[in-house]
């Protein structure tokens, strides 16, 4: 085989077989494929993209060229979540917790954050003591005596993937559907769960800026999860405002202990019941989205999401007193208004731009490697749709000087768009695909 | 200026600046340009094009990293041919002669050939003693003396070009018109001429197949000359029968000498009265292309093309007596016939076949620096439109062993298309571009 007859039957519009795209993945690894090779190749794909056989085969090509978690040792299917990220959403750190309560163990690993905000091992690192560098024994431990365990997933796993991104951040490769999803299923693969609940956002603040674009990144990867036998399914969500309240590390965790004692945005807290719905439906806990949702909101009310976060802080060596005074997270020394310029109905809140006035205040890294802030960010005290007179403040913004603290309240003030009425109300549920 | 961002740009299908393409190119060529990105690049160029002002600004860039030719000191105005290549294109050996006879100084510069038979310089220096490597001073000076010259390509000239074409050769991104118009007018402004034909082939024996194919690749090679301030213009030529009778180095030249002496094949001789004609005409030494075609035929009938031929053997060292006697030309050992397998009309020869007939011979190279043997090759003795009898010759193989030739013979028999009746005869020129 050679690279060159792969390339040219890529640029040609030929799919090629798992075998081909096998001896590609494995050569680039071991450095016999050239960068350069590659780099062709990926801008090849880019152009003609892959049927799902193909980006099946690239995800399993990519999965095998490291090390996979086995979950076998597992009482009950293990159900795996991702979410394609969006501004301010901490869903995971309110799902995990919340569908471990229910019987459905939720192994999570998770990666940091490039971006707005940190990831979701950021924000749990905001928590005094939380450690998220468990070994493969320690985490798979945790799971079976608790239910549920969240940590960073380790180097050793998806090498090629590792390898594939960085490539492709230099070479204008990144926005290719294939490419996506072979990425993030190639993770979920490695990571051993037998069901993966997929949350693709669309919107403003979000990757795919459309519904249809959304669709097509979760067909390809369902398509990918039902090649590999796991059973898999994609929530297609809404992301044109900042999700919830909080943009920021442990303002969002605040906000994530408010929404397991029942008191959280109603848009978070509606969003984490569909999604953990779907989940105890993958898990085999519920026969119906419905249900499962149901049986959420009860765990919700119990009290028994809230207990499985603290025995989830607990465990991984995190001071579990600030599930019951939040006022332990680290906090800003200054705090900030951003009146409103005119009265009238908040029509749109640009999540984007949220977004990037929180990483310019620290709450988010723009290179790997970077320390973010956990304390600094933006709480936004008028969602869409309510009234606002002049004045009135908009959003609080946690800043660590006022210098920070004024260019994000400028940012965030012109994020904000005032109109004469209300803007229809959107559902922010967008779509299902079931494996 | 950031890689990332031009190559986004075109993968995105928008236009480069010309100031944009000259960075990326000196970057490359420097090496702070890594071959990845521009892997990257190429592909998209592949897949989106260039435009015109875009080509042109390549050509530009290539030609400024490395050396040029300073024809300055020449009187008159000095016409270079460039041929896209065919299977036993030997034009120029006819036509620098047959034009500076006609008082046109013709500076030409060429390549080694890879694939069927060798490049010009393989073929001249079938003559013993012939010298393709002239210092730059010699080689304008020989123009000066005798009104021609053909040398070798310093390597000092576009060093971007070979980059690039390394880097294409191995990423599948040979075939796109864009970079091979630049990949040949790069060479082409580099050496200085003030006006350039081009003879651009298609069909089954050229790189381009169709006729439409080669317009295109002759509107872009056009358009970078015009962009230069060259006159420029462009003959395209069909190439479905091998040109002329001879397939190999020495048969080529001595064919050349046979058509410079008005003896040669039909074919070849109207081709090169027509690409010379043009070359008169961009030289100013005519009106129209056949008053110049007019002009040559004299030259040829008056041996002032032949005694050219022969100042330019001299100059560059052959052995002139080659002029009078081709049988001092080397010669293949063995000579095969192609017996004819049916009787009828010759209604078709497979160019390719026939070139790679010669190629498993010897007279070609499949790897860069393979020396190639100036004997053998195929002459063919019945062009199409000619009746034969079963048994009858067809061609005749000059090979080194019994062995090889036998193979050849079997080749360039298969090669052969005999109907009932002759084909319809299709025009040789396809059409003319002009700057």
């Amino acid at each position: 085989m050679r690279a060159y007859d792969l390339i040219q039957k890529k640029r040609d519009g030929a799919a090629l077989s798992a075998g081909e795209i096998a001896w590609l993945v494995d050569g680039f690894v071991l450095g016999s494929v050239p960068d350069y090779q590659m780099a062709a190749f990926l801008m090849a794909v880019y152009f003609r993209g892959m049927t799902f056989e193909e980006t099946a085969a690239l995800t399993d090509a990519m999965v095998r060229s490291g090390e996979t978690l086995d979950l076998g040792s597992l009482a009950g299917c293990a159900v795996d979540k991702h979410s394609s990220g969006g501004v301010g959403d901490n869903t995971s750190l309110v799902l995990v917790p919340l569908v471990a309560s229910a019987g459905v163990p939720v192994p999570k690993l998770s990666g940091r954050g490039l971006g707005h905000t940190g990831g979701t091992l950021d924000k749990l690192e905001a928590i005094p003591g939380f450690n998220t560098a468990l070994s493969e024994a320690a985490f798979v431990e945790q799971v079976e005596r608790i239910g549920c365990a969240i940590a960073g997933q380790s180097a050793a796993m998806v090498p090629a993937d590792a390898q594939l991104y960085a490539l492709r951040d230099v070479t204008a490769t990144v926005d290719s559907v294939p490419l996506i999803a072979s990425s993030i299923m190639s993770k979920k693969l490695a990571a051993g769960a037998s069901a993966i609940l997929l949350d693709v956002k669309c919107g403003r603040g979000a990757f795919m800026k459309t519904a249809s674009d959304a669709r097509v990144l979760a067909e390809a990867m369902v398509a990918i999860g039902r090649e590999a036998g796991r059973r898999t399914a994609a929530v297609i969500s809404a992301m044109d405002y900042p999700l919830g309240r909080a943009v920021g590390n442990a303002l969002e965790v605040a906000e994530a202990i408010a929404t397991l004692r029942g008191e959280g945005p109603g848009d978070l807290e509606a969003l984490c019941l569909v999604l953990g719905g779907w989940m105890l439906v993958l898990g085999g806990r519920a026969v119906s989205p419905e249900e499962g949702s149901e049986e959420l909101l009860r765990r919700l009310r119990s009290g028994d999401a809230l207990r499985k976060f603290e025995a989830l802080v607990s465990a991984q060596g995190g001071d579990a007193r600030v599930v019951g005074d939040p006022g332990r997270l680290p906090s800003a020394p200054l705090r900030l208004p951003v009146p409103a310029p005119a009265a009238g109905v908040v029509a749109g809140i640009d999540a984007e731009a949220v977004g990037l006035a929180a990483m310019q205040l620290g709450a988010g890294r723009t290179r790997k490697g970077e320390v973010v802030d956990p304390a600094v960010g933006v709480v936004i005290e008028r969602p869409a749709g309510a009234a606002v007179k002049v004045g009135e403040s908009l959003a609080t913004i946690h800043a660590r000087s006022e210098e920070a603290g004024l260019a994000a309240a400028r940012e965030v003030a012109a994020a904000f768009e005032i109109a004469e009425s209300a803007p229809a109300e959107a559902p922010v549920i967008r779509g299902v695909i079931r494996g």
